[in-house]
């Protein structure tokens, strides 16, 4: 399957500001600024409408696929046979065609649950429904001990080099696929940081890539949600730029994942 | 209303890390490190299971009012007749008790939507059901131009100062009440934003603050979300210290809400 619109869109739009100075000599211009799109983008599954992200629209295809595969509604990338993407005025739509296996288990699932939830962790609704204790992913270990700190300096050395967006809008996320020494292979920006991991993903997925033998490199902090997509994938070990989470520890101590935070070309976390 | 359990959590968890130094003379030391907690916190109406959010345990009571307050659940804090806190091993139970009027409304609304979302924005499950026309805010105006910067700067400076939780951690965010010349009367942190804005709109809706005298500063970027919940208590300006997005200025233009972000001591940026 090839992602047909995904260089078509920048994910920033021009926005007429008021910048205004302080200090000894106060003043103020009217200026244009680069600001990152946020957009509703509707995720449509044979035709039934599964869940609404804010998302910067670019990579769209990509984030379709992370999504299914990092919340196990597919079980591998072949099973999402069609991906078609619809622009609205104010928002999008990602029609996923997936498989008659998959879909009748999500028809299933969501037959089980009543009602809805007004806000929450993907939508649960209850602390039933909560996955708190994923599966130990099956990936060889990745760094012996040495090894680990001048991967985890190249990323950081490397990453911003690729942040474009950021470096445009000052107001995304990153998440980039490293190799096993630490090279920046892929970046994927978003305005949420599970979205760019979910973009992310979709293209390794699209491509082939044995994701057991690299990691993922966030801008951000390490929660919950970003641990739990990566055991999903069987990805060996996460490292962030930011702190971490008590839950964010325990789930990739249980998992198996390796969580290292705090991640800088001089030094770096381990929090399992 | 008196809420019980405000000041008995810290927020954080210590745990045993190894922190590695790289450069030219690579070391490694186990010690420990206070690591900003994270755990589910199922929000429950009048006995029913209404969401699950990943929440920094600590002001639960202000977090669940802030929350059936910014998400519409009820239309003012006296409509909250109780809230009790429940402790489970690894994830909290709030529990509010909420006027019959506002909880037949909750259970209509609930009725009226099929199925439930996977992942979304506050389990919004398809585009229909999103909010993106919000009412304008009923708030006088906050600034004349010249008294602007000055409160912003005061308000940039005094923030940190505040962030306990931030200091020890490196992981949160913070939400802060601001009166109109800058001066932070309050801070709440989290390990979400919104989180964090929930917890001080409780906390000012439980103290009766009049809103519409003062800001909300947020440590964060400026969201969709964020914009959403200061529009529907009326707040006259959101300020935060990193980048908007495209949705949050267009939200903030049609409530009337004023938005600056990029805020520092020496400047700022006005979006509306």
């Amino acid at each position: 399957m090839k992602f047909e619109t995904e260089t078509e869109r920048t994910g920033s739009q021009e926005r007429s500001v008021l910048r205004r100075r302080g200090g000894a000599s106060p003043d103020a211009s009217r200026t244009t600024d680069h600001v990152a799109e946020e957009r509703p983008v509707a995720l449509v599954f044979n035709g039934i409408s599964h869940a609404v992200m804010m998302v910067t629209p670019r990579e769209l295809e990509a984030f379709a696929l992370g999504f299914a595969l990092t919340e196990g509604l597919v079980g591998k990338a072949a099973d999402v046979f069609d991906i078609e993407l619809r622009e609205h005025p104010r928002s999008f739509e990602v029609a996923l065609t997936i498989a008659q296996e998959d879909f009748m288990q999500l028809k299933q699932q969501r037959r089980s649950m009543a009602g809805r939830s007004g806000c929450g962790v993907c939508g649960v609704e209850s602390l039933e429904l909560l996955d708190l204790q994923p599966s130990p992913i099956e990936a060889p270990v990745l760094h012996d001990a040495d090894a680990l700190p001048p991967a985890i300096a190249r990323a950081a050395a490397e990453l911003g080099g690729h942040q474009q967006l950021m470096r445009a809008t000052g107001g995304v996320h990153a998440a980039a696929w490293c190799d096993a020494n630490g090279a920046v292979l892929r970046v994927c920006e978003d305005v949420g940081r599970h979205n760019a991991l979910d973009k992310l993903i979709g293209h390794l997925a699209q491509e082939g890539v044995d994701m057991r033998r690299g990691f993922v490199f966030m801008s951000s902090r390490a929660s919950y949600e970003l641990v739990r997509k990566v055991a999903r994938m069987h990805i060996p070990m996460l490292a962030t730029i930011s702190a971490p989470s008590t839950l964010a520890i325990d789930i990739a101590a249980e998992a198996g994942v390796k969580l290292v935070s705090f991640c800088r070309q001089d030094g770096c976390v381990e929090y399992t």
